[in-house]
């Protein structure tokens, strides 16, 4: 398990795009730096043939690996923790084709998200996927299906995955789906990556989907005298086919918090919560389905509906959403969450959630996505030690994804499972289901050298996991 | 490998729901009933503890197991080839749950798709998967991907199964997926079943997705002078956001074979090609979208733009189009193809084929979704004996598939592989990813009980199989 430095050069002769130790730290964690490994070694391919041979070698002598993208995962799944080797895709960041024929355009895996966005859109095009992380990478968030503000209308990454490359821990380049849009042939190994948090795979080619960019698009922040009444207002305009691209909603004490952060003011104070809504497509559909739900909102507990038609108001407004995270970290340190429940059961699990914090003494402040019951909780540390935060967070973790579950719910909406949510999953998932994950862990990766332990991939050691 | 009458009897009491030799020879075969198989057992559960004793019965004693719903797949996939036990699982057909709240329906795999689909229009609701056989199982179609008419605007069944529950060969019942609609936990089983064939598990219950009811739905039939002009037109058609439902393509040859079959007739019978469109939505939206359509498409080659207002004219179009394959089985026996190519490569193909046909002597008429580049070849046999049809057949086809692939193509677009493809799926495919779909074969069915030697699994003996 010792890495032979010169068999690593002889794949990769750039000094800067090899390095022993000392790694430098900020790439033996991720986005939350709480968690750290200690690697041995980290390599910048710069193509699937670079990738294959560090994995080759790495298989030959069972280094374990772990792939990164932009390192802005939330769960540790970027963490070295059984050391060996960080395969670091970041460079690995070009633009390959854009086929306007097909509707696709295909990318390296260490694009950010934010540059394939400003690209496609510079060409009349567009990429729905929208997560909060914007200097994220396709390749991570193809890695843990990421979802973001716009699922409502437009699905998460998965939906917009035609094709990919990517090595398996032995080295061996495969090639799923393609440029077709249909495939009823075999089974869909694309499908099983996507979201596998880098344990089954490194993809080091993406093949996505693009649509045709909306005419228009307006927001409208609506508030409510409370939580509940404006996520079952929510249910009644995800009936209506009035089709909204997001449907955000925010407590008032997390939209306060990110107010102070920010420096903007949000209308309708005395609310208890708000719903962010957007609309897009083309001009006279958007007014339609605007005019749509502000008859609904009113009929259903709204206390005002704001059409933001200023941009510079709209951008504010979704500035502090976007900042929300930030605004909460301002203040203390953070586990952020982000349990998925049926959309019918967000109102009962953010209740669940409020008794849990006034019963435990734990802050928690929850903000997210409404149109599709994934919630994102700030559990705030305080002036916690370590080992206090350590117990408590456990204590009500525990119960909250427990109540997740209990719902009907799963423990990651689009963060993925990594090592921090690993003890609520593989607690609450079916043991069924785990046995068949890592099964399938098995097959592709007898010799778990690929992001082993995290996800659903128990702790054995690796010469047991057979 | 002998199958114990009375064991089985044990596990399904009832005289009609448990056969044994004589087997009807109707489930024996698939819908074309071409291949036939010689099962000892035809079982037909009611329930997932059923299927689960069932197979947890011919685990222990490795009998194979051939799946089965309505029995309308065209590739032999419901064929036992190895005899064994038949599961039909046409009397799991019940509706167990409409969730307005969260837009889904839950039911048992046998449902019909027009039985399913008239009950949720019938509550106001949509489910948009739309194959030409709405006499299929919804488990059927789960297992094929099934695609279908309306997958450029709504995509393809994947795009609706939200959860499953599956029996695994050895009996195990899983759940996967649920009503949540955002999932980053761990790898998706879900994603893996679907398309699987009946290879890795039994589907027993279904939680589909719906949508509210498009408002107003309106067809247009677009003549061109050639087939080509026709399927370039689509493209800048689908560049256009002007959002089809639908974008079909037929040639001039196969539109007379339908007229001759129906009595119907077409406008513009001068025409090498027809495309038909459908628009559905908000009906100031369809409107807006088929006057975009008309400029577009008279500006790129279009003969003629006939909107069809009178819904009995639109009826009979879409009956013509619906039995175009019944119409060439009218006249001869034929070999159902469904290649898939990207887009742009769509004319491409069928100029490909067309050469093929003068080349070869071999008639064959094509139709099928221009939207998304899926084409249905009908190869017609004519007065050729067994043997000649079956290496002219072989031999057009491996040029055909070939040509496919090269196009960056896959060998089925919605109905599977089954049997009657192998030969070719297993030629073109890369032997990378068919290693690793037999991995996940082998992890998951051992001893090979489940659909065996059916899609990507080769023709080995089952006790060598591992």
């Amino acid at each position: 398990m010792q890495i032979d430095q010169q068999a690593l050069r002889a794949l990769i002769s750039d000094e800067d795009r090899l390095l022993f130790r000392p790694i430098p730290p900020e790439y033996q964690t991720d986005a939350l730096g709480r968690l750290r490994g200690e690697a041995g070694a980290l390599a910048f391919p710069l193509s699937a043939q670079e990738v294959s041979g560090i994995l080759a070698y790495a298989h030959a002598h069972r280094i374990p690996v772990t792939p990164r993208g932009a390192g802005t995962n939330l769960v540790g799944s970027t963490v070295p923790l059984q050391g060996g080797i960080i395969l670091d895709l970041s460079r690995m960041n070009r633009i390959l084709e854009l086929d306007r024929d097909t509707m696709t355009v295909t990318v390296e895996p260490g694009i950010l998200l934010q540059d394939l966005q400003a690209y496609v859109e510079s060409e009349g095009l567009f990429y729905p996927p929208d997560p909060g992380e914007k200097a994220s990478s396709i390749g991570g968030n193809i890695s843990t299906n990421a979802g973001g503000m716009r699922a409502v209308k437009y699905g998460v990454t998965r939906d917009y995955v035609r094709g990919l490359e990517a090595v398996l821990p032995d080295g061996t380049i495969l090639n799923v789906g393609g440029k077709q849009v249909k495939d009823a042939s075999g089974l869909s190994l694309k499908h099983l990556l996507i979201g596998s948090e880098g344990t089954l795979a490194v993809i080091t080619r993406c093949v996505l989907r693009l649509l045709p960019k909306p005419e228009a698009s307006v927001s409208v922040l609506v508030p409510y005298a409370d939580l509940n009444t404006g996520i079952r207002s929510v249910l009644t305009i995800l009936q209506a086919d009035a089709n909204p691209t997001a449907v955000e909603f925010m407590e008032r004490k997390v939209v306060a918090l990110g107010e102070a952060f920010s420096g903007v003011r949000y209308p309708c104070p005395e609310a208890g919560s708000y719903i962010l809504l957007t609309f897009d497509g083309r001009e006279n559909e958007v007014e339609a389905n605007l005019e749509r739900v502000r008859t609904l909102a009113l009929e259903n507990g709204a206390l005002d509906y704001t059409v933001l038609r200023d941009p510079e108001q709209a951008a504010d407004i979704w500035r502090v959403r976007g900042a929300l995270v930030k605004a909460v970290e301002a203040v203390s340190e953070q586990e952020p969450v982000d349990i998925v429940v049926p959309i019918s059961r967000t109102a009962e699990f953010i209740r669940f959630v409020n008794e849990l914090e006034a019963s435990s003494g734990v802050r928690m402040v929850s903000f997210g996505h409404a149109g599709d019951g994934n919630v994102h909780l700030c559990v705030v540390r305080g002036d916690r030690d370590e080992e206090t935060w350590e117990r408590e967070l456990h204590a009500v973790m525990d119960q909250a994804y427990a109540e997740a579950y209990r719902l009907g719910g799963v423990a990651s909406g689009e963060h993925g499972i990594g090592v921090s949510k690993r003890r609520y999953f593989l607690r609450e998932s079916r043991a069924e289901n785990l046995a068949v994950m890592n099964q399938i862990k098995n097959a592709l990766d007898p010799l778990h050298i690929l992001n082993d332990q995290k996800s659903y991939i128990p702790e054995t050691r690796r010469d047991e996991s057979r």
